[in-house]
């Protein structure tokens, strides 16, 4: 066994209801003054308004202008708040969104810089920001425990990840109640992200022993409780499951980043405006059973016996599932499916689908594999 | 499924060789001025010597005066070395003793208090230490991970826990080299210990999702590579998956507690002079076997699917092997082998096996039924 390096530095409050706790926690913290960060939606419902209310005076004002794929001027618009307002501390509730739109407004109002700055590398995230209590309101992201945000610049059309130990919250609720209203679609995308993030933290290059358990347990949880969450939304066995597996291929892909089916998400959203998790489920089964028949006997073993530790009889048993799996749950599952109707679409989507994370796929891909791979997935040959 | 809470704010590097990153570790947090805690046969074989040379004057100092069951004299000792010096750092590198120690210590340093105040819960531990790096030697108890420190008030003849999240080490240096000396009867004795935190806090009231998830991952290192370990000293890999075994361990038991076993641990090691681990095993195949056969379906259950994904046929073929494994490493098997060689001896015992952690057992002891449990162990009728 290699070395590794482990860390998960947010503690974890985990369980129907735990939202109540949050004036309690907020207590023991001894912070005084903060700010809520949340979503117009959660304002228009009245639940920011109530948390604000239950925080015995200590929430004094709410932020949610924020984009679905926050942006630069986002962060800086939240930390100007934080700032000026000299809050102590912020709590953040809503989807991936919202999380990591606040941590890293809660860093930067801790300087006198933009955003910008560090966006750009032009400084590293070298201290601690303003303390966060982060609160999802999905099953998806996991960013309540994980040291990356990602934002986007859209003055120059750049989506990019920020990641830092000095990014990660203070402290995380995760109150699986806060799922239950999550509608069928939401359900299927965030949830098959949770599971993108379980595979390819088990068989990217950084895994290690810890983040393989950790992915394991979240696959499983996802094998055994997506479809039902999906199905019957009132399920809150299933509901509270999907919160779990969320959090728990945090702690895995949190360590080992990402690989291919993320890379080739990217494109898939920005030019085909495919949604996050349906865009990396788009690939995940080409790419399990491409990388559990790995020539390499340390990939394709690890793979096998995974899949076979998941239920399946062989990684690609435990593939057609992922792909019955997105079938059940009316996601796209074809180039054409996807908009990608082309061979110069195909060619650009190629081209664009080589961010940094592919190089941690356990199999080397070039643009010509890449392309003959995604020809696999057409159903017909005109793009192939 | 219950809410939980769950925290494991230790960073962990881990790997052979890991040790010579020590120096690289205090430059990154910055540490100015430290001092090197160890043993006493580290200080002769001049590895603690190696340890100061190495660290670019940083460690100015060694503290090495401390008992296998560190005392509250030996935490006042090195606290007030640690402030009289104005040390802004420490390195501790031994066995369970040195680092339970060491954690104290640190804290004590930042007070102007004696150790006692906090053992006799006079006021609690409320603040931060002087920051901490922890090392160890063998792989039994995990206190570089764990928030807990047991210490022993000599004049008064009490051995107790004092446990804080303010204990936890800054950062966590496992490396497996370290253990590579250690002699045969000391690899069985920590190794079973490992196995007794990875079962009881499996089984312990308190458990939740992720402290089972690092029980059972623990548990299976141990029963794959504890007798290798023991009967071959030379096996690196056997070496490296118990060092990992006692670190997974210590995600659970650090939350959960100990249980029955460990309870029944504590007069068989103050009254019979057993060590610890062997205490912790008399009674731990005893446990499990009873814990798995509990009316409770939810506990049986438990027990027993765990067992058969550990690869045994069923509960009772999990505790056969454990009492294979201690036949096999030597360690006592019987009350008479224990040295409770009379009525009146096990009336004691049974006597002074309830300490709080007794009642994580998720079957409810008496002391009949101890008396009873215990009399199962007995080869003869001698004490039944
Ligand atoms: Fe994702
Ligand atoms: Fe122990």
């Amino acid at each position: 066994m290699e070395g590794f390096y482990y860390e998960q530095p947010v503690p974890i409050d985990f369980g129907i209801g735990k939202l109540k706790k949050l004036p309690e926690i907020i207590d023991q913290f001894g912070f005084e003054k903060g700010l809520l960060i949340s979503t117009p939606s959660m304002v228009k419902n009245g639940v920011a308004a109530q948390i604000v209310a239950a925080s015995n005076g200590k929430l004094q004002e709410i932020f949610s202008d924020i984009q679905p794929n926050p942006t630069l001027k986002n962060t800086d618009d939240c930390a100007d708040i934080l700032r000026s307002n000299k809050y102590d501390f912020a709590v953040a509730i809503g989807g991936g969104s919202i999380l990591d739109c606040a941590k890293v407004a809660c860093f930067v109002a801790n300087t006198e810089d933009s955003t910008s700055i560090y966006f750009y590398k032009k400084k590293t995230i070298d201290h601690s920001g303003i303390p966060l209590i982060a609160i999802p309101t999905t099953s998806g992201t996991a960013s309540e425990i994980t040291a990356v945000s990602v934002l986007t610049d859209t003055d120059k059309g750049i989506k990019a990840p920020l990641g830092s130990k000095y990014l990660y919250a203070k402290y995380a609720i995760i109150d699986p109640e806060l799922t239950y209203s999550c509608p069928p679609h939401v359900t299927a995308t965030s949830g098959i992200d949770v599971l993108a993030h379980s595979l390819e933290a088990f068989y990217g290059k950084k895994h290690q022993p810890y983040t393989d358990m950790a992915a394991e347990k979240a696959a499983k949880l996802v094998f055994e409780n997506l479809l039902t969450a999906y199905k019957d939304p009132n399920n809150i066995e299933a509901r509270v499951n999907m919160s779990l597996a969320s959090v728990t291929a945090g702690f895995a892909f949190n360590l080992t980043q990402t690989a291919a089916a993320h890379a080739c998400s990217y494109p898939l959203t920005q030019d085909f405006g495919i949604t996050h998790g349906e865009a990396c489920a788009f690939t995940l089964a080409a790419f399990w059973r491409l990388n559990s028949q790995s020539d390499d006997p340390y990939v394709s073993t690890r793979l096998q016996d995974f899949s076979k530790r998941c239920g399946f009889e062989d990684g690609n048993v435990l593939a057609d599932f992922i792909d019955f799996m997105k079938k059940e749950m009316d996601l796209c599952m074809t180039l054409e499916d996807a908009g990608v109707t082309s061979e110069e679409l195909l060619d650009n989507l190629v081209a664009n689908s080589f961010a940094p994370n592919m190089q941690n796929n356990p199999i080397e891909m070039t643009p010509s594999s890449l392309k003959v791979f995604y020809q696999s997935l057409s159903k017909s040959s005109a793009v192939s």
